[in-house]
């Protein structure tokens, strides 16, 4: 394989959004512009449905203000999805749309099945001797990819709710004689990476969360009512964070004891509504009213209050992917390694795609506190690193300012219209 | 009545909690430090519980920190409480208290409730000529009290629930051929002000909100399934805010169609279930897949995003309130006057407690869109000055630091533990 194609690149992103996967495109736009070998930077236009589609847009026609921009605008400004390529048909119009395109470097901005995708795409292509090099770019708030010490997104998704669950138990803590017990929904299908991120807003006993339900320890009934009750004598009140995931002993999501759930079209099944049967259960089990909150995709939407070492990172991940390239890496994901020693410092690594494809990073249960109902000083030794700092967002009215590219889409031809 | 009654005053804080409520007690506190004619500056712990149940602490024993802390600080610091005073008895009991404790400045944060228990102590004072003198000082998010301009609480609230929904509402845009749509519930009991004021995110046409559903506006099935089609055609997704108090013709809530719902101790309706309704309507009539959001107490305790101009008027109306009543001012509220003109101004005024615990104000019928799922350019010119700039907040450690008092409680004699 050559170390200089010269040809085009383009970037997707995929999946659910984060604060900062946009500072990822960013990183990886404005790095392929310092590489003569790369000529056009093309985006595809939600996620890898945009090259089945032909929906591809001209990233060198937007502005230098919209490409710093991202890195102030939340969400996936490529667009997004949530296709599961089908099979050898998909993968062969992916690359005759490559081909066409003169499309030689792909970076995929997602997690595990964007980096499969990514992965059978690189090895069609050196299978029909097309020069070509792909590489993933880790991002999801559910900090589950394996291989990295943790994945961009998260650091932004735990700082943001754990203000969150900060601010909300405020409330609980000034209302407590009427509405006693809050709950909070934290998303996390199966790893209990989010809602344990809520611990660091717990800087003292009383503060919330007084409990953080986690899909890794099976719900007990009994005993949760026991923590309960425990926190009312002790706290006058309970907070509660509990993760979308969480399941009972026989694997049913609490979610589905309400009926509020569906399957989305990979087949896992669609969360929401534990933090309102556990509000429920509460009440009945204890007779003191109890709030929920379900904050959904606004979570992980939060770049007014996102992480400013986490949107670092996202953007160095980006930029080194397109750097990695260049010098003839393929078929690999940028990691994140954290350097040994107390001070945090981070490093990038690379992962073969394959392996993060299959790879599934679930939370450690020596991080479980014994009771299982919280974490452990340890966990948060590994978490309080990646919310330090703010991203600058602008506000010119009271607001933030987000910006949204014109897209320019190409013509079949690879012309633009 | 004496121009100088010497004596001690409390603060008590009422109702729900709102990001900026301890502004105006730090606008109470540091106002009353300054007035020889104010002794003991006292606080009722959850507001007027802690008169009924001698539970008043010691705030000239809080750190300087602590009081100027406040400001970054949501919630009611002082707590709160959803208590209704039952009659002579109650009031009885109120008024001996404050004797017990030469108490004769009463300064009562919260909103019509508060006011009506505020306005009725002080008449009993009157009529037993105890030389005594409240003043109310206006507070909730629901922006429906009466003879104020608006409501400190009100800019925070709008200024954090926008930003939500443009950041969620990036998330549909991003991901409209997996979520095309997105519901989010605003509160809001019987005035649509909180969800009006998410409009201030929509700056183009394409940007969310794209439907505004408010509780003076009978939600018409039909009606609405036909503007969300419209929405789809024009923008592929369709961003939704419900205020929780919408309700049908006839005047049953939308949200009480699912079952979650139950009353407090006032006989209001305890809401929450508005969004998950919707969402699961729009799924049912147009086959596209939707989501919802609860951010429910989160949205009022926003600090880390608050306007700062919320948060100067809520001092402002504090700092008053203490003025007047040193001037010799009872019975009255201060009122936020916004001053003619097209540059935003805001001074103060005041209003009788009785009329303002009687009266409400409606979101005006004229604000709202031809079409009831919008509102005019003129509600926008009203709201868009009460968002404008942001509070600081400490944020040492990534995530904000708040205050809590210490609570050195009064004996009943007023001596202090």
């Amino acid at each position: 394989m050559s170390e200089n194609i010269r040809g085009n690149c383009i970037v997707a992103q995929s999946g659910g959004p984060t604060a900062v996967i946009n500072a990822s495109a960013c990183g990886v736009i404005q790095e392929a512009m310092k590489h003569r070998e790369i000529k056009g930077i093309f985006a595809a236009h939600n996620g890898i449905l945009g090259v089945l589609n032909g929906e591809i847009f001209d990233l060198r026609r937007e502005t230098p203000q919209t490409i710093s921009g991202l890195m102030g605008s939340p969400s996936a400004a490529l667009g997004s999805c949530r296709y599961k390529v089908k099979g050898d048909a998909d993968f062969r119009k992916i690359l005759d749309m490559f081909r066409a395109h003169d499309i030689r470097y792909f970076f995929y901005i997602g997690g595990n099945d964007s980096m499969d995708t990514a992965d059978k795409v690189d090895r069609l292509a050196k299978a029909e001797g097309y020069d070509f090099r792909a590489v993933g770019v880790p991002k999801t708030i559910d900090n589950d990819l394996a291989f990295t010490d943790h994945c961009p997104g998260y650091g932004s998704v735990i700082k943001y709710l754990a203000t969150m669950v900060m601010e909300a138990g405020r409330d609980t803590e000034a209302l407590y004689t009427a509405d006693t017990c809050n709950v909070i929904e934290a998303m996390g299908r199966n790893a209990g990476w989010i809602g344990a991120g809520t611990a660091l807003a717990r800087r003292t006993e009383e503060d919330g969360p007084h409990i953080i339900l986690l899909p890794e320890v099976p719900f007990d009934r009994e005993r949760f009512k026991e923590k309960v009750s425990y926190c009312l004598e002790r706290f006058r009140r309970c907070v509660v964070v509990v993760s979308e995931g969480t399941r009972t002993a026989d694997g049913s999501y609490i979610a589905e004891q309400r009926g509020d759930f569906a399957r989305d079209s990979f087949g896992h099944t669609q969360l929401g509504g534990a933090a309102g049967w556990i509000k429920e259960l509460i009440e009945g089990e204890t007779k003191v009213k109890a709030r929920f909150a379900f904050p959904s995709t606004i979570q992980r939407n939060g770049i007014h209050f996102a992480s400013r070492t986490d949107s670092d990172e996202a953007y160095l991940v980006g930029k080194t992917a397109v750097q990695l390239a260049v010098q003839g890496v393929s078929g690999k994901m940028v990691t994140l390694q954290r350097a040994p020693g107390n001070a945090y410092r981070c490093t990038t690594g690379t992962a073969d795609l394959s392996a993060v494809a299959n790879g599934e990073k679930l939370f450690p249960r020596e991080w479980i506190s014994d009771d299982g109902f919280f974490v452990t000083e340890e966990f948060l030794r590994y978490a309080r690193p990646l919310i330090q700092g703010e991203v600058k967002v602008d506000v010119p009215d009271g607001l933030p300012l987000f910006v949204r590219f014109q897209k320019h889409f190409l013509q079949r031809e690879g012309s633009t219209t």
